[in-house]
């Protein structure tokens, strides 16, 4: 008999993927953590029931978090993360030659313990203790809140709005994270399906666009997450993504992204312009 | 308690929606088909237990099926649908001013039939009997193969290649969809997901490279398929995706289609370029 792992979608949608073996499952201080072993796509993270990260799939997302703002960027030098546990994100900044250090700030510990265990092709940074990379556990809202004129890009990623993730989706943390960023900074985050989760991504992109002279968002596949269709919001105090050349060089491969996919990842579909536009 | 629908993605992954209402199940000559009432995606048609369409998301893979070849060419005429049963190909093909006649072959005409009682929004064209559409129940392939420079743009708007879309995946087919094409002529195929059909989107790339000078591969975001990221395989006799420019108006209003996205849609991950430059 097989066993399966399901995530609820919504209310009234499922996926499920058949699993041959449980590595982890516990409470830590902030959320259920559930790491399994899946025949589809690999080890996978779920958090509170919901799908994190898989071996198979994570290049898409990790790589769509990083290189579309560090590449905007003409030198990005300063980059924090907040959240992004498992050290996906982390491993794409530090391959960036400009880039001088990269803060991340996780506030569950056990999800990097775990990452480090069972995922390290992706806790890759983490693990090899790259000399760039300064992980604290913590709270990101807290630190960030602190900083001023410091990052040259920052990455929210982040969980779900609920639960540990619920302040990261507030006007302030919008005002503080402007704060925190260089005068010709940056910012990205997760924010779920345009086509699922459109109240959020309309909240989010307003609150962007309240503390931002440039918001933007843009899109990419990702197979685990809630329709396949993924979204990023973007914040930007000078440079605009719908006007990006290339201004440097890829020194390293990616499975994902390119220089066509940069400028693409932001063509979005009618109805997503159409509720952005009425904001 | 709760009824639902699962397709089996994979052997070892499912797509779950509950549903409140089974509006038809039974089997033709060709195939089961299910009519069902879910609750996330409205009314879903499902063809030997694979989701085909949903009333709430279908205008993405419709758009997408019709309006980019139709747009790449400058004055399409003549359309040749073949499948496509629900019809969501067809009502999109008759909104193209300069498009005279639109031949839709489909195998199973029980699809036709439950899709004009239960899938009224999709089969609208069929319904209204508009006059530039001819619905034709057989053989499609047999149907092409008799065909010569007649076409402007051919759909090949299929199910999976198992069961009767199986003789739309040949070698053979796409020779004889050359031949039914006028000599500016192209056509389109849905073929799956580049994620998780790889060995598929090789071998139909490689075919329609073998006949046509122009072999082009475009995604767009379907949520009930495997994946969410699926993919279009293209054959032009003539005119390039990737130098399109916008050649005439757009007289009509879509949900996802723009001119954004007709670039955009060909701007493929590296994992995918990669395997077809292997070709």
């Amino acid at each position: 008999m097989a066993d399966w792992i399901t995530e609820n979608q919504s209310a009234h949608l499922k996926l499920s993927a058949e699993i041959d073996k449980v590595l982890y499952s516990g409470q830590s201080e902030f959320q259920k953590i559930e790491v399994v072993h899946s025949l589809e796509y690999g080890t996978m993270l779920s958090l509170d029931g919901v799908f994190q990260t898989s071996e198979r799939e994570e290049f898409i997302y990790h790589e769509m978090m990083s290189h579309v703002p560090l590449f905007l960027h003409p030198n990005p030098k300063h980059v924090l993360i907040i959240g992004g546990g498992d050290g996906g994100v982390a491993r794409e900044c530090v391959r960036h030659d400009c880039v001088e250090t990269v803060m991340m700030i996780e506030i569950d510990g056990k999800v990097v313990e775990l990452a480090k265990e069972y995922l390290p092709t992706i806790a890759d940074a983490m693990i090899r203790k790259d000399p760039k990379l300064t992980v604290t556990i913590g709270d990101g809202i807290g630190f960030m809140a602190q900083a001023e004129n410091k990052y040259d890009v920052i990455i929210v990623d982040c969980s779900d709005p609920i639960g540990p993730g619920e302040g990261l989706f507030t006007d302030e943390f919008y005002a503080n994270t402007y704060k925190a960023l260089k005068e010709d900074g940056l910012f990205v985050q997760q924010t779920e399906s345009p086509m699922m989760h459109q109240p959020l991504v309309e909240k989010v992109f307003g609150y962007v666009s309240n503390h931002f002279p440039i918001a933007r968002l843009y899109t990419a596949f990702i197979p685990i997450y809630p329709t396949g269709m993924h979204c990023f919001t973007m914040g930007s105090k000078k440079y605009d993504p719908l006007t990006w050349e290339a201004n440097r060089e890829q020194t390293f491969t990616t499975k994902y992204y390119n220089a066509g996919i940069q400028k693409a990842a932001f063509a979005l579909p009618n109805f997503v312009k159409d509720y952005l536009i009425k904001k």
